[in-house]
């Protein structure tokens, strides 16, 4: 057994470390936004995997692809998956861990039903969700939303990226504006890196996520008046870049003024009009995020900084147009799945714990529609959208390892009464 | 003799107008960076101009385009001049009001000259500097430099825009990558709008303008560390933005430590990298402009700001790269080129005072090496760099008129004398 379970770790790591090499970075990340011809590549590893061994592949209309594995005809299907798509010079992990999880823990099921005899109740697919990171097409995780129902098709085919492309345009450019039927969901689980440090710090090797964070983006539009650096007087300006560099201060400060590390906050896109040496800056133009574990504490920040923009545009004499957006509420995951977690961890011999997650995950949207189970291994300094985001392999094969056996238990029914 | 004066006015009026209708914004400005095929449009205008009257048009290797009306065999030239390039979403009159002056005023010598029977000293050429704007192809006020010899001219053909392309290919590509003989330059003037509102306020129809400012810039990198937004600690970030937003406060602040306008500062330029929503900045860049007419103002701002960026990388734990760049030094324009410009309004009856010019002018590299007047008309509101520059009709026309009997009085030898 224990040999078995070292040769299947392998196969899993020689895949992982595979797609790591597409879109690869010099400095050990990857670059594979969006439906980018990166992005293709990877779909297709995803799709070589699975029709390899007779899986059906398909893909729908926002470019969500599934790789079905049917027991029962016609039954719904439980899910495993997350997301190929990366940042901008993004980590290797993020994403990719778990899809190549969920293709593994796919495959060793199917051995497992066809050797155990039994026909389970559900069928089960791996995913390879659109878009989660949204750093070309926002919001982000766009195309699981888009299969839960909370995000409209139609409205998120239109989004277009900052080079004017729509996310319609961009999918059909790689062919993967699918046609195919969404199945039927039965339940989810997704297996991510942590991308804090408290596994790593208290030496755990699986986190049972119980509860999403509160977030949202403010969209802050800044509009002075274009000008001569040189010629016009610092009395006579209305700088679009200072108004815009108050506020990305005020959007850090602001954290001061709750417990430590309750609230975080960052600006993470800002754009400059005409953006030229010696040209007073008309536009600046910025997304704001902020999370907590309550979302009273967001509420509060988030009316203590429109207060402040709103200062900042007065004394300025200069317009700012501030919007509220991608408002994600607290989520929690279903009990069931947190202790069918705690169990398959005790039966493995790993160790495990609840917590939070401050990111989102495809599994957010997921857990509205089905019953759903969110995992963590441990992130090395909990480093992550980064190129030098890591995990060691040990850990990543211990995650397989408990994914698999979750889905085993979901697909025979252990989350079938879960309330989502 | 009114008439006449009148009539050529139009005529200069109707080219005016003409040419702000080639890349025009909805706004009422341009849109024509250098080497682009706005340019390129503008460009063939000039050509067509002087090639319809049968004067010389020539290009040289960085662009530069002249149009030249030769008296007397091997002579040197009398070159009046500007640009035709814009900034984004410029105005119409920054730059294009001087060069279209300058093909009237020497179509009008020419007449004179024609007419007069006697043969000048020197001869005459109108001339469209490359890329004075530097908004595509840093630094400015390019093509004029290359020309006087104070910027390398293979140095400045290998410098790119933001795309990546060369202003070799750039030049190429629009077919105005010349291989003409420069001329020989006996004198230089040139006309422009003030972009200030000293003129205006004071009612005055031309400036005078006796010296340049002391400018330098700064080229700021600041290199943080990319990390997710959402499950980063605030303790653990190195965000790249808010160290680069604490400098473009400190490059606004530091004005106020010097008399009201004696120093004027911006940051016209800033990007960011990644640049993705829920990505904390690993990179950010930007360039600050600082201008004074004394220069030790210029460079105690200077060091005053090196040592603040330097505290804000200790205290961030961040690493950032100062460099200064395009030092530009006060220049004096020569005496005797003031007095011209006094006497020939006196003789017009205009009103004439003298002025320092905060903006760079293909001018200033000019000046290093031959006799050179530069010249005002007023700008209302002293706006400038934008799409509401303003600038009448009437006060274009007088420019014309000021600068054709400049001209004509520099090509018989005015000026020949004067220390540049």
């Amino acid at each position: 057994m224990t040999e078995t379970t070292t040769s299947a770790g392998d196969d899993f790591l020689a895949d992982f470390h595979h797609v790591a090499t597409i879109g690869a970075t010099p400095a050990g990340g990857v670059e594979r936004q969006a439906a980018t011809p990166e992005d293709a590549l990877t779909r297709e590893w995803f799709a070589h995997f699975a029709s390899r061994r007779g899986w059906a592949v398909t893909t729908d209309r926002i470019g969500n692809m599934f790789a079905s594995v049917e027991f029962t005809a016609g039954a719904p299907y439980v899910l495993l998956g997350s997301h190929l798509d990366s940042q901008p010079r993004g980590g290797r992990f993020d994403g990719a861990y778990g899809v190549i999880a969920a293709l593994h823990a796919t495959a060793r099921i199917a051995d497992r039903v066809r050797a155990d005899g039994r026909t389970p109740q559900f069928n089960v697919a791996a995913v390879n969700w659109f878009n989660e990171e949204g750093g070309r097409f926002a919001p982000s995780i766009m195309g699981s939303s888009v299969f839960a129902g909370t995000m409209d098709e139609e409205r998120m085919l239109d989004v277009t990226d900052a080079d004017g492309v729509s996310v319609r345009d961009a999918l059909a450019a790689i062919g993967y504006l699918g046609t195919d039927e969404r199945p039927e969901v039965a339940g989810y689980a997704e297996i991510h890196i942590e991308q804090g440090r408290i596994l790593e710090h208290e030496q755990i090797r699986i986190g049972a996520v119980d509860s999403s964070w509160y977030t949202q983006k403010l969209d802050v539009e800044v509009l002075g008046e274009q000008s001569h650096t040189g010629a016009t007087a610092m009395a006579d300006r209305h700088d679009a870049l200072v108004a815009a560099a108050r506020i990305v201060l005020m959007v850090e400060e602001v954290t001061a003024e709750f417990p430590p590390e309750a609230l975080v906050s960052s600006v993470g896109q800002m754009t400059v009009e005409p953006n030229s040496p010696i040209v007073v800056p008309r536009r600046a133009h910025l997304v704001a995020d902020l999370r907590s574990a309550d979302p009273e504490i967001v509420l509060a920040a988030r009316d203590r900084l429109r207060e402040r923009i709103d200062a900042v545009a007065c004394e300025r004499d200069i317009r700012i147009d501030v919007r509220d957006f991608d408002v994600r509420d607290i989520q929690r995951y279903p009990e069931d799945g947190l202790e069918l977690t705690e169990k398959v961890c005790a039966d493995l011999g790993y160790s495990v714990r609840r917590m939070q997650t401050m990111a989102g995950h495809d599994s957010v949207p997921l857990n509205r529609i089905a019953p759903t189970v969110m995992l963590f291994v441990p992130s090395v300094d909990g480093v992550s959208h980064c190129e030098r985001e890591f995990t060691e392999d040990a850990d990543m094969v211990i995650g397989v390892d408990v994914l698999e056996r979750i889905g085993w238990e979901m697909i025979h029914g252990a989350l079938a009464h879960a309330t989502s």
